[in-house]
C-alpha cells in the first residue's frame, strides 16, 4: 500500500488500525560497470513495497538521494550533505507523526546511509519526546533501520548464490535485484570489466575512493549478476522484512 | 532516459553530447476526495520522463516532497519546510553541477513550490557564480522552471476539457492524468463528493485551509476526470516541455 | 503611525483597537542610469506609512535590504539570501506577534522578494499555528502581501500615464514617485541613456543580468520620469493599499 | 552621502576615491515613558547621516531592529536573535564588499548590539581573509565600531548636561537627540513619571527586566530632556566620529 | 605531548616531522550506579594522553561532551545534538588542518558518539577535498575513528577479565580503567546493586531507556571492576592505539 | 566537586540543596614564546575547580575551545566560529538545565569569548523563559559571567606584582599561574623573548594581529611570571569567585 496511491481518507482510515509506517531510503550513485545510478534506491523502494503489500502496511515516498559523498568521483552520483539528509529525515518523520503516525520503520539500501539515519532518529527522540524522566511505557515515537541485505535469510542465500564474490560495492545481489526488478535496463557489456578491486582497507574522499577502486566495485564480481538470484533475494528480503515490521509495530 | 536507470559511464557519455538535465519536482498531499496523495510528485516524475524521451535528455530523480504546509490539516499530507526545500534543490543541482551539468529544467507539479524553487535558484545564481560584473556571455549556470500545465497548448486542452470547473486544487485535470497513468488505482466513490468548494479568496495556515476548504478541493470537479482527457494532457504536456527543454539547452 | 515615533504605552494602547500592522519592505540595488539604489526600500516605507495614516494604522520598521541577488553587477546594490531574508521577515513577525498583534499586511516595494516574503509567511504559518486540524475559525495569525504599484487603479494610472514605456525594472513610474518624495535626489543627465533595454527574455545570475541589460533598466524610459506622475501614483497606492489594509484587518 | 540616495554609477565613481563606508545600526525597541520605540536606530541613522556629510563619505542603509531580547516584555519591542543579527551584519558587509569596499565603519546606536556585531566582526574576519598568516600589511578587510555617545567630547557634554540622571537606558541624552531631530515627536505627559529605576544590578530575561525596572527606564531622568541639549550632543557626536572615520579610513 | 601544554613555537616545530595528530572525543553522561558521568571522558582523554606518549605524536582537547541524548533521564547527563557535534568535530579538524596538520586519529570513548563522528567526516572529506576526480594518490586529509576498547587485544583481554558480565553501557572494564586512573574517585555502595539489567532489545529515547536499565547499567557487573584490571586495560588500549596511529601517520 | 568525577546518583542528590552550577571556559590558543597554548583552557578549568571547591558546588566540563579567530596566524591556536559556541553554551546549559540546574556561573579564562557567551546567554533567556510579561519574580534561568582576572583583589594583585608589564594577551599573570599549575610544563627560553610588541591600536584579522605582535604577546613581559606570583593568584581569584558565586546562587 503505497501512501502516495491512497486518497486522504484512506491514509486516514489505515491509522484507526495501525500507525506504523514504511519508509523507504536509498542512494542515487554509481554502481560500477554495469549497475544502475539508483540502485539503492530503486532496491530500497521496492522491496519496501514488498513488504508493504506482506504486512498490510503503509508505504511512505522513498528518499531516493542519500549520503554518497565518497562516490561524487563517478560522473551520475548525487548527495545531501549529512546535515541536509537529517533535516529530510526529520520532516517526513515530523509530517507523517503530525497526523498520528508514531512506529516508522525504514527500509535501507544504501551502507553509507547508516550513521546519518541513526543520527536523525537521535534529534527525533530528542525533540517528539518531552518528559524527561521516563513516565510512561510506551515511547511516543520509534524508529527501526533494517538493511534489506542483513536480514539472516536473505544473508545466507547471498553467501549461497555469491560467497565472497557478492563483494562490498555494486554487489552482485542488488545488481541481481535489479535486473529482476527491470528487466529492460540490464546492462550488456560486463564481459568488459577487470578483475574486482580488492576489499581489504577503507578511503577517504572522493577522489581516493576512484583510485582505489577505478571502475567504482568494491570486490564484487556482478557479471555474476541474474535475474534469477534477483527474484530470490527480493522475495526473502520481504518477507524477512514484514515480520521484523509486524513485530515492531506490535511492540510496546 | 532516466539518470537512475544508467551506468554511471552511460552518465559520463551524455555529458559529451549535452550538459542539460531534466528535474522532477512535485508534492505529497491531500488530492481531495478522490486524488491521489502523490498526485504532483507522479505527475512531475511521469511527465518529465515523457519529455526526457521526446528530447533525448537524461532525467534526475524526482524530489518528491515539496512545500505543502497549507495541506497538513488534511491526513497524509507531507512537507519539507521552505528552508529544507531549498537546501534539498540545491544539494541537488550542486551534485549533478559537480559532474558538469550546467543546465538544469525543472518539471513542477506542485503550485505551491514556485516561491521556494525560485528562492533556491537565486542561492544557487549566487554561489555558482563567482564573477561579480560580467564578462562572458555564457552563465555558468542557468536554471528553469515549467509547470506541466502551464503551457499554451496544455493550458487550452484543459479549458476545452473542463473550463471553469477544472479549479484549482485536485483539479480534473491533474486526477485525470494519474488516473491514465495508474489504471489500477481509479478512485470509486466521487458520487459522494458535493459540490465544489468556492475559488474565492486565499486562506492562511493549514487550519484556515481546511474549514474553508473541507473535503480538500478548490473548485474543481474531480468526478468528471477520465483517463482519456489524462492521456491528452500528459501527451500536449510532454510535447510542450519538450520543445521548451531542446530551446532552454540551446540557449546561450 | 509609524511605530518608532511611539512610546511603548502608545503601542499598547493601539493593540486594545487593533491588532493589525503595516510592514514595509524593500531592497536597496541598481535602479539604472537616473534611479535611486534606495528606491524599492523609500517606495516601500512612503507608501506604507501614508497608508498607515489613511488606515490609522501602525507601520513597522521597514525592511530596506531585500534580495537583490540578480543586481549584484551593478555597484551599490545588497542582498541578503533568500534564507536569511526569510528569518528577518519572521523574526520581525515573531517580534510583533509577541505583543498580541496577528494581522500583518507587507506593503513590498520589490518583485524580487515575493518569493521569500512568501516562503517565509509559510513557515510563519507552521510555527505559529499549533492546531494541526482546524478547530476555530480565526486563524492565529495571517500575513498579506501586497506590491504597491499592483492595485487596480495604481495599475491604470500607470498604464495612462507611461503605457509600454513603464519597463519592468528602474519603471518610469518608481523613479517618478521617489522624485515625488525627494526633490533634492532628481538625477540630472537622463539625456546620456540611450534606448531602452529590450524586455524580452529573462535572466540567470548576476553578470547574466548585465550582460543583458547593460544600465541596469529593463524597458523602461526613465527620462519620462516627473514628480507629478510620482505624487498621483503615491495618493493612488496609498488610498488603494488603506482600503485592502481596512479590510485584512476586519476580516475573519 | 546616502547609499540609498545615489545612482549605482555615482556609487561606482566613490570608490575611485575612497572604499570606506559608515555602516548605521541601532534597535527598535521601549525607551521609558517618553522616548521613542525607534530611539536608538534613529540617533544610528541620523548621527551617522551627519557623520557621513562632516567626512564626504557615503552611508549604507540602517540596520533599524537589533539585539533587544531583555525588552520584549515591554509592547512594541523588537528583536533579531544573535545569530540572525550576526548573518544580517555580515551580509551587509558582503555585499558592499562585493563591489570593493573594504573598511567598514559602523556607527551604534544600541549597547545590547555591542556583543553581536563583534561576533559578526570575528566571522568576517575570517571568512573574508583567507591567507593565514600574515604576507601582506594591509588587512583585506577592517570593521570598526564606535558608538555614539562614547567619543571623550560627547561624553563630557552629556556628563555637564545631565551628570548622573542621565542614567543607562532611555537616557536623558538620547531622548533629547531625538526631541531635536523629530520635534513634532516630543512627548508629552512627562509630569507622571515617578523617580527613576535604580541603576544598581543586573538582569537576566526580559521579564526579570520588567520586574525590576517597570517603566522601561534605568536610572534616567528623561523629563530633563530637552531639544537643545540633543542639538549639541548630535553636533559633537557627528563631529567626533567624523575624525575617528577619516583616520581609520586611511589607516594601514 | 598534549597540545595545550606545548608554546606555538613547539607545535610549529613538531608539524616538520609529523602532520599527524590525535584526538580524543568522549561523553559526559550516567554510568551506572558507580561510574562517573565522566567516564567516557576520561577514558578517551586519558587513553589518546598514553597513546600520544607511546606514539611520540601531539594529542588536541578532548571533546568531553559528546552525543547523549538516550541518557538524559539520568540526573547530571550532558548532550550536544547530533548537527552541533558534527559542527565542533569539523571546526576541531579545520582549525588544526589551518596550521597543517592532515591526518586526524579520534580516539573515542563513547559508542553512541560513532554515527556522528562518521558523519562529520565525510562533510570534512566533501569540503576539504576539492578536486571531485582523483588525480594525486594522497588524500588532502584522512580522518580515522578507533573506540578504544575494540583493538583485537584489548577486546581478548576484556573477555579473559569479565567475559559476558562486562555489559554493554557502564562496562566493568570502562569502570576499571576510571578506578585506576582516579583512585581517589572510586564509588562504594556497589553492594547496593541489584542484578544487571538484561542486555537484550534495543530503545528508543531517553524515557524508554530509563524505564528498561532503571539504573543506568546495561548488562554490566560494574561491582567487579578494579584498577587492577583498568591499569591491563588502559596499557593494552594504548599500546594498540600507538601502533593504529604510528600506521595510519605513514599511510600514502 | 567535579561532575564528571561524581555518579548520576551523586548529581540528583546535589540538586536537592542547590541548583547553582559553575561553568569553566577558555580558549586553546598561542600564549607568546613562552605560553602555553592551553593558557586560557587551563586558567579557567582549574579556578573553576578551586572555586567549586571553596562554595561546595558542582563543577561541569570545560569549554576548552572557545573564540581565537584572531590568533590563529599562530600554529596550535584552535577556533569556534562564534556561532558554533553560542551552540555550544547553549546546549551545555540546556543539558544542565533539563535536570533542574538553572544558575550557570560561567569562570572564563579568556576575553575573546565575552561577546559570544553574552550572545548566547541572551539567546537562552529568550528561548528558556516564555512568559513574556513579568509575573513571578524569580527568573527561570539565570547566567553570570566572571573572568577570572577581574575580582577587585585579584586585579589590585596583578598592579601591585607587574604593574603595566603584565599587558594585554600572554600576560605575566597568567602564565604564573600555569606555571603554578603545572611545574613540569615551565617553558625555557625565555631570555631569547625581545621587548613586548606595544600595547596601543587594535587589530583586524589574524594575519594582522601576527603582523603587529610577531611573537603573540600583546605588551607582556612574561619573563617574569613565576610560579609564587601563580599560586597568590589563583588563590585570590577562587576566593573571590567563591564568594560571588554564593551571591549568584542566593539571589532571587
Amino acid at each position: 500500500m503505497l501512501l502516495h496511491m491512497m486518497t486522504w481518507a484512506e491514509v486516514e482510515a489505515y491509522l484507526e488500525r495501525s500507525t506504523a509506517v514504511i519508509v523507504p531510503i536509498g542512494s542515487t550513485e554509481q554502481h560500477g560497470p554495469n549497475g544502475l545510478v539508483g540502485t539503492d534506491a530503486l532496491c530500497g523502494e521496492y522491496i519496501a513495497k514488498a513488504t508493504g503489500e506482506r504486512a498490510d502496511a503503509i508505504v511512505a515516498p522513498v528518499i531516493n538521494v542519500g549520503m554518497a559523498q565518497h562516490h561524487m568521483a563517478f560522473t551520475g552520483s548525487m548527495t545531501l550533505k549529512p546535515s541536509t539528509l537529517i533535516l529530510v529525515i526529520k520532516e517526513w518523520v515530523e509530517s507523517l507523526a503530525h497526523h498520528g503516525f508514531d512506529r516508522f520503520f525504514f527500509v535501507n539500501g544504501h551502507g553509507g546511509n547508516i550513521t546519518t539515519i541513526n543520527a536523525a532518529f537521535q534529534e527525533l527522540y530528542t525533540e517528539q519526546s518531552r518528559e524527561g524522566t521516563g513516565g510512561g511505557n510506551r515511547p511516543d515515537i520509534a524508529c527501526e533501520l533494517r538493511n534489506w541485505w542483513q536480514g539472516p535469510k536473505t544473508n545466507a542465500a547471498i553467501r549461497r548464490l555469491f560467497g565472497n564474490r557478492d563483494g562490498m560495492h555494486a554487489t552482485n545481489s542488488e545488481i541481481s535485484v535489479t535486473q529482476y526488478l527491470f528487466p529492460d535496463h540490464v546492462k550488456a557489456g560486463t564481459e568488459a570489466m577487470g578483475p574486482p578491486s580488492g576489499v581489504r582497507g577503507g578511503w577517504t574522499d572522493a577522489a581516493d575512493y576512484r583510485a582505489k577502486f577505478p571502475d567504482g566495485r568494491i570486490g564484487s564480481h556482478p557479471w555474476e549478476a541474474n535475474p534469477e538470484a534477483g527474484k530470490e533475494l527480493y522475495e526473502l528480503a520481504a518477507d524477512e522484512l514484514a515480520e521484523l515490521f509486524t513485530g515492531f509495530a506490535a511492540r510496546e
